[in-house]
């Protein structure tokens, strides 16, 4: 059997680890910076938190976990051999008014004495007790037939007792799984904050890093078990928060040495009054998708697909300026205004988007741009307020490399009624990708030895152990090559393991308590005393 | 319904995640200071990697996982409601000798024909194709009966479908998991080297801190999820490996500031040794308990449980050096080597501990003391070489905070061999109650703003967020209070929040430039110009 992983999951290799362990210190250190301080919750949550929560698709793709007691491992229809026997002392066990074989242990002396050669393997304890219960659910059926007629009749009373037995199985079996993998880190974040609530000082800023599963079909940047990032305030409903979002945004990738990323950003309220003006709430995702295929089929292709998906032409005519939707942000914002004035929530939206974006200017960002984008429309049912959107640089194909949004209600689920969050996302994966594509892991010191002391003479161990010592309480990273290496060829694998690792450093012989030290980059060879070779390599 | 989580689960708080990843970096900067390099796999694995390699206790205590396609939670036996009305179109089919019916798509309009009103949720396509293979399977005994009779026994035979039906179901339920999570991180690393083999260079020194899963009974200090730190070498038999880890124990005990743990070492081999002295390999256990129990029960306690075991007078006289195994590790060697003249293993064993203890006598230790414990025996069938263990400081309540030791064919089961494995791991959670109980914890920074600017003003909002930004990019830790507090309450509100929260400086105004600055320690209050608080905060 060549051994392989399941599906959609991953190793990762030693660099693997370390541009990862990169890209989320990155991100947990600017978390910390804006305040935000980390939980953990459990892989797993009991099923009722999770189930519910993702619409019907989401909670297909929960992994479920197995209940430790397991009733199919141990039916090998082994019942089913056994059953003239256990059958026949049933009943022998209600015709003569006795209830003892009711009781199981008798029922697995029974057994036991039928099974003496042990060529079965008898049905653990909740089998038997589920058998139990179906030849006393039939045990009317059994009585009420004569010696006579019980005996042509067996098959017929094994087959009924065994649909009954199997029925119950089945029934427990739909208890199955009481656990589930974690979906997303919202939901675990809300049951946290009401499970804790007394223990939290409001309003509450909290980052989670942690593995996420989905059973998703697997594809390029799709995982089935994948990282999140996130970053939530719950517990205040000031827009400063929606302004430290976009900074945040910023100050990361800015780190990452990603410049022009473009922070897309919407408000929920504007798309409730676009849906008023268009006089249709169930039109809207249809209204915006064809909005985005301005750029792509320009706007005589948007309007005929919105007059076929039941946009009238009317509504068409009133969201107008939407079509030549260009400009700063704030003249967007002007003529989103002017449209929207027949919608009381529609013009709240652009208010709430000014102020965000009017704080911005006057903030500045670093390395991204902020851009409103009116068909931004994600996780509709879900945001309530501000919605976020982050895209790659121009130029690296890669859909959204993080998102988030405001939702009004986030805890309301599990019965704290009130607490509004707001919080964004960053997509680990997919801004690995986008940093390897545009080869920006350069920097990223790889966990690899600084140096490497080889074991061509073994009575040089000693020395050169105390010298790694020394090496190793300065923090750097050292190793000793493990098997003495006499022969020619021996010795050539050890230079073969430094050439591999591409290791920097190399000590290759001691005398004298002098150490030869090579520099693999250069070529050129020292000796050193242990202190200055302490100084050479810190 | 109150949230709750799992039992044997954990949700951390910010400051147990601080904790918990100061210890983590400290083991992880150890790791890398020896050479180690992290590699990280997935949490589930396919069933088949994992189960039979921990021992039928272990493979009751794997988590699975279901798999995607749920066979039960679809079946409300509707399929038994639905059922006159299958088995008679059924019929039809089989005597008119069309095959049409047993196309799913016929059966799945006949359903819905016959469920018009919708008061019955349809089997899901998985069930339909069981249950027509279950009518199938019975068509010779529904061919049987002529119509009269098949009326009459329309029951038994519905019982009869029935049951083939559930065994069906049954049978594909048992292949219900192919992916369990992971229960160590040994098997997963033996797993990734052979699986990797042709990318890694040996000797292969890699680590490894993920969480692990185990379906036990939690009590104090045992969880069903917990993390391991685990290092390991492979492809190399040197005993320096050995040597290393001692001291890579001793290191990190020392940063954390656990002075005077215990290393226990031991060989199997030695073990193996007394096995031939006593004349029983199968009572080594039973004498190795007995005789950890020397310090309690007195040698004569100790001989009695030995009798009692069955081990023999004469073997518990050859013995005899261990009923007064004190002194030094070496004054310990020696009684050891005269104790096993007669076994070659034995004296392997001595030979090898004796490596290890004088490069580490010759090295030196800087917190821990290394003790050789021939009582030491965990793992009894994995370990073929060194045996560790690593019990908290005396006085601390505390089962093994580590353990380890070599495997001399850690990779075979996977089909690559001859790869010996020696290695090491940390018992994250109990050392997490023992630095606690320490009051080890202080120093760690925690994951909370140096300093909140507290919002009492809206008008200076916009100069309070310029001077955040000034900080944030001088990664002083610092937050805004989001919320405009005008009255005295909101005012008291926010001042409370500093205080829970345990924030170090305040900034409570801001007038022309001039940051009012306060010292919530020692109440101390000065003010500053922004450049001047970036000097102070940093």
């Amino acid at each position: 059997m060549k051994p392989s992983i399941p599906k959609g999951t991953r190793d990762f290799s030693p660099t693997e680890v370390a541009n990862r362990t990169y890209i989320m210190n990155t991100i947990k250190t600017s978390f910390e910076t804006f305040g935000f301080q980390p939980i953990e919750t459990p892989s797993f949550e009991n099923s009722s938190t999770l189930m519910g929560k993702y619409g019907e698709e989401g909670d297909r793709l929960i992994f479920k976990i197995l209940n430790s007691g397991d009733y199919f491992s141990s039916i090998d229809f082994k019942v089913n051999s056994l059953f003239p026997s256990i059958l026949y002392h049933y009943i022998e066990s209600i015709k003569s008014g006795s209830i003892e074989y009711l009781q199981i242990n008798n029922l697995k002396k029974q057994l036991k004495s039928t099974n003496k050669d042990n060529s079965l393997q008898l049905p653990n304890d909740e089998l038997l007790i589920i058998l139990l219960s179906s030849l006393d659910k039939n045990s009317d059926l059994i009585l009420s037939f004569d010696d006579e007629d019980l005996e042509k009749n067996k098959d017929y009373i094994k087959d009924v007792i065994l649909k009954t037995f199997y029925e119950e199985l089945i029934q427990k079996a739909k208890n199955i799984s009481e656990k589930a993998l974690r979906y997303d880190l919202t939901v675990p974040f809300a049951r946290y904050v009401v499970q804790h609530q007394n223990e939290i000082t409001f309003p509450f800023k909290r980052y989670q890093v942690q593995p996420v599963w989905r059973a998703d079909r697997p594809q390029k940047g799709r995982f089935r078990e994948f990282f999140q990032c996130d970053a939530d305030v719950v517990g205040s409903k000031s827009l400063w928060q929606e302004v430290e979002f976009v900074q945040l945004y910023d100050s990361v990738f800015g780190k990452l040495g990603l410049s022009e990323t473009t922070i897309k950003i919407n408000n929920r309220k504007i798309l409730s009054g676009i849906a008023e003006v268009i006089g249709a709430q169930d039109k809207l995702i249809d209204f915006t998708v064809a909005l985005d295929k301005l750029d792509k089929i320009g706007k005589d292709g948007v309007v005929k697909e919105m007059l076929s998906k039941g946009i009238t032409e009317d509504a068409i005519e009133k969201v107008q300026p939407l079509f030549n939707f260009t400009g700063s942000n704030l003249e967007k914002l002007a003529s989103l205004e002017s449209m929207l004035q027949t919608s009381e929530e529609g013009k709240n939206g652009v208010e709430e988007l000014r102020f965000v974006i009017n704080a911005i200017e006057e903030l500045g960002l670093a390395s991204a741009n902020l851009e409103v984008d009116v068909t931004l429309a994600r996780g509709l049912n879900y945001y309530t307020g501000a919605i976020f959107e982050v895209s790659a640089p121009k130029g690296v194909k890669m859909g959204s490399i993080g998102g988030g949004g405001r939702y009004d209600d986030l805890t309301g689920i599990f019965g704290l009624k009130d607490v509004s969050g707001v919080g964004i996302s960053f997509g680990l994966d997919r801004i690995y990708l986008v940093l390897e594509e545009l080869g920006l892991f350069k920097s990223v010191d790889l966990p690899k030895p600084k140096v490497i002391f080889l074991n061509f003479d073994a009575s040089t161990d000693v020395l050169k152990m105390k010298a790694l010592k020394s090496l190793r309480e300065n923090n750097i990273k050292s190793e000793f090559y493990p098997d003495l290496g006499e022969s020619n060829k021996a010795q050539k694998r050890q230079w073969k393991y430094v050439t591999n690792r591409e290791i920097e450093f190399v000590v290759s012989e001691v005398e004298n308590d002098v150490f030869t030290l090579k520099n693999m980059i250069s070529g050129e060879q020292t000796n050193c005393s242990l202190s200055e070779l302490v100084e050479k390599l810190n």
